[in-house]
């Protein structure tokens, strides 16, 4: 079963992130607004067991944070996403550094982690680019407290369900 | 903000109620396949709060178990939902009354407590007879261990969002 790992930033950033995920984003009813934390895999039940505990011990060493979306910007022409961009990036870094390491470390991962909370992707060029310059010159400025992340898992249609919440102690 | 309680069943129980519910259930981008524990209701950031501990108390209570949907049924006429029906409706029952209790207690609920894994509604009468007809006749015999409940909250846009998982250690 393929889990993954994410945080839902609150419902005002989501609100507003969804007004442009309906129309920009192919996973818009797949899932909610989030930052991934641990991209999907394939994990078996035993698998799943030896993880709880582990993202037990992460959420004990981190304290709950706040996270500041500040600008729309894009990863292309890496890849054709746009995104929400946080003004600090150091504290989304630090959840996943401690969550995804020993055995969650990802070894498969292309690019450095950069938090981002897409709002578009799979789009052609010149589709981003009209997306881009449309949303490069509206100001953002929002906040969202995290105090907790989400392992959830994915079904036969793509769509994900929430398996367990991890609260943030430390 | 809204927020509502429910049971997710397992992955292969939410692949087949995904194949009716994509033709059949208008909610089907906006929730996996799920038992409503408890309807939706507005509360504030103080309800919330006060509303955890009761939460995890209940969890505390509550020890895991199973369940076994054994046909397709209908609450038809008095509305036109087709649902996945338990054998054995006590469980969830308990479930139901251990949580909906004290200051969370339905006050407002119009029919009894009848724990179902909706597949279809908002059908006019003769979608509904013809869907009920088809999957009447369809064998249904899965069963799914219960060993956690989700509080989740609504988005502008219907769909939901985990909020915090309760893992039944009684």
């Amino acid at each position: 079963m393929k889990f993954g790992i994410a945080v839902f930033p609150s419902k005002e950033i989501q609100d507003l992130a969804n007004s442009y995920r309906k129309r920009y984003d192919p996973h818009y009813s797949l899932i909610q607004p989030h930052l991934t934390i641990r991209e999907k895999e394939d994990w078996s039940e035993e698998q799943l067991r030896h993880t709880i505990p582990k993202l037990e011990r992460a959420a004990e060493a981190l304290a709950p944070f706040t996270i500041h979306f500040n600008r729309f910007s894009s990863f292309y022409p890496v890849n054709n996403v746009v995104y929400m961009a946080l003004s600090d990036t150091e504290p989304m870094k630090r959840l996943y550094e401690t969550i995804c390491s020993e055995e969650l470390a990802e070894v498969k991962r292309a690019y450095s982690y950069t938090p981002h909370l897409t709002i578009g992707q799979e789009m052609n060029s010149d589709e981003l680019h009209d997306v881009l310059a449309s949303v490069k010159a509206k100001p953002l400025d929002l906040s969202s407290r995290i105090d907790r992340f989400h392992l959830l898992y994915q079904t036969e249609n793509g769509a994900w369900t929430a398996h367990q919440s991890f609260l943030l102690r430390g």
